[in-house]
């Protein structure tokens, strides 16, 4: 089953927005097992918007548009698919009931403009958005379905989760996927392909499908059935955890920050950070995890020297002598902030992100990483390039994925 | 003029990589006068590549490729490019020494396929590529530029700021660009237009063209002139400054984060953050800056309660009547933590970034934000939605505008 994306608006081609539905649509139809062929961002344009879908919509079994439902003149959308299809716009009086109610609720007047919200064509299914006023639809013609959703990414994934891709699971086509994910680290994709080598030669010979999706630190495995093989493919899938347990770390798409949430949440344990080079963003990547408060206490970012003194006990002697991008330095950056934050492991990082600021001996990329943890502390050193803000990336990454190794060995 | 961007590559359809490019290019292109009309992502597919050339090229002036230019078998299009322009592929020697000099400095074998990375169609521009091994390549075809970039984002920006978009400005359809951009907080889009009424009619009478660039708490107004009339918009844009002091803080397109910086790099002050609900994000908004160090000291999580009382001196009976979500609360976090940081300011965030945890009369999205500085500490309620990174990533910008607002007044 093949599918093309419709992303539409003005701010996506002068790039005011970067389109970051079409990468969470075609993530989300390909785990169902549908391909999506092409993107394509258009003008709010009704000529445009009319032209694109009859190139589309002769190549793919499912078209999905964003965008261009809202109440200004800009959005033309809705008026262009209701003219397309040969349908009246009809009040909706599910969606005008919620709609009225959202306005009244907030004390504002339901604006002429709002009001034609609740307008839907009469020859489409109207996908009822509890998120905000444009609806969405379901359209069918000519063995291709055709789905507008609005541009506002938390609606559009609402409206996907609970509509559109159930819906799809009951095709036909689709309803004998099944399929599950691991994901390895410490291996780069081509080198991991010649491991397995003899393990995949199987896996193809029993029609079954691999897909290999790597990502920086991370490649994950996807091994699928259309013909609904869950045996098969869990006798595989298992096999293949016996064959790379020193690289397999989880199943499932779960980050390095959730699967370390959830060990530390079960075994009653705690984490902080002490941070230089990642200022931040290490504690920021473990707290977008609903519910960290649970394991997560806090962490102390010392970026100047009198802040690795004052608040890390860091002795200005090694500052002076070892300077703050050594092992030294982490080392006890993670066990004082284990202690100061009153935690049961630390991560602590100083490098030189860059620009500048680097030596010939720590050339700007140099970052050292340490763990402090109830069986003391370790650190390693990383050499990464020289963009500053990749730099930090990495840094991060590599901290949460040292960590996920020690909690997994301890 | 009018630009298509041509996206290539199967993991930009599978959501395996946002498509960020498109956005970079659009928005680097818009700045000098060039309009994308449409944005295409599409498979590594010769046939696709093919039929989206003579899609694209009839209606553009200039179309930019990314893309498809790595030295494996999936990356199709130096290959297809040649057959497309009827070119023959023949060895650039200043690419061949580049890449011969890159593997030996880094005692690695260069490959059959990487000295494949050498060889260029004979009928195109070489665009000389310093920080990867794939060129850049200029076709021109029946009064169409054909531009093909590597996909690695920052290969594709040194070659459209070095080499691309230097050439498209002597294009004489471009050469009479003359814009500016200002950029005002705390009025939307609607309003400001409404309040401004008077001097957009003038600036149009005048054939300034001008456009409205809203983003979150930021709207950007861009004034042009394409026949080079640089005293016209340097007068009205003068003019407008004067009309709306209360809302302008910028020229040009730095963020909130870079003023911030330059305003307290020039009156040698520092900074730091006391974040609760923030977690980090606020401190890394900060040091995204190269050079932050000049002004930037650290910053203090406190995600737990006992951290709070523990790092910032918070009082447990404060926490226990006034709770962590409060106005007394937040402003003791961000004069203490102005104390332990050894700053000038301090910002300090606290609120309930959810799913969980809310209450009626804190519901989720309650933050309350303080900034202490040399003449005290003032706070502000703000109430957000249901989404927690959305609530992380509002309490930020919104903390970052408070600073930038209370710099100005000092």
């Amino acid at each position: 089953m093949q599918a093309e994306i419709i992303t539409i608006g003005d701010e996506l081609l002068i790039g005011q927005t970067i389109d970051t539905n079409s990468a969470w649509i075609g993530h989300a139809l390909s785990q169902i097992g549908v391909r999506v062929t092409k993107i394509s961002s258009i003008q709010d344009d009704e000529l445009e918007i009319k032209q694109q879908l009859d190139v589309s919509i002769p190549k793919a079994d499912i078209v999905i548009i964003t965008g261009g439902l809202g109440p200004t003149k800009d959005d033309l959308t809705k008026k262009v698919l209701n003219e397309y299809f040969g349908g009246n716009l009809i009040v909706n009086e599910k969606v005008q009931a919620r709609n009225e109610a959202y306005f009244a609720t907030r004390n504002r007047p339901n604006l002429a403009v709002n009001q034609q919200q609740a307008l839907v064509p009469d020859n489409c299914t109207v996908l009822f958005n509890h998120n905000g006023t444009a609806p969405g639809m379901w359209f069918e013609k000519s063995n291709t379905i055709v789905v507008s959703l609005p541009g506002v990414p938390y609606e559009m994934k609402a409206l996907m989760s609970d509509e559109v891709l159930p819906r799809l699971r009951e095709n036909k086509q689709l309803k004998g996927l099944y399929c599950r994910t691991i994901q390895t680290t410490g291996i780069g994709e081509s080198f991991l392909a010649e491991y397995i080598k003899d393990w995949e030669n199987d896996v193809r010979k029993n029609g079954l499908s691999l897909a290999y999706l790597p990502s920086p630190g991370i490649v994950k495995l996807r091994l699928s059935s259309y013909s609904g093989e869950h045996e098969k493919v869990n006798r595989a899938i298992e096999n293949l955890k016996t064959l790379i347990p020193q690289y397999f770390f989880a199943e499932n798409d779960d980050s390095f920050s959730q699967i370390i949430g959830k060990i530390l949440m079960q075994r009653k344990q705690t984490i902080g950070t002490a941070e230089s080079c990642t200022s931040g963003k290490l504690a920021n990547e473990i707290v977008k995890i609903p519910g960290a408060s649970a394991y997560y206490n806090g962490s102390i970012v010392a970026y100047s020297y009198a802040l690795k003194e004052k608040l890390l006990d860091i002795p200005s002697a090694l500052l002076d002598k070892q300077g703050a991008v050594s092992k030294e330095c982490v080392e006890r950056m993670a066990m004082n902030g284990k202690e100061k934050l009153s935690v049961d492991y630390c991560i602590a990082t100083s490098g030189i992100a860059g620009p500048t600021g680097g030596t010939s001996e720590k050339p700007v990329g140099t970052v050292w990483i340490a763990i402090a943890g109830p069986n003391g502390v370790e650190a390693q050193r990383f050499q990464f390039g020289q963009l500053r803000e990749v730099n930090i990336e990495l840094s991060c990454s590599n901290a949460l994925r040292l960590l996920l190794n020690k909690l997994k060995n301890e």
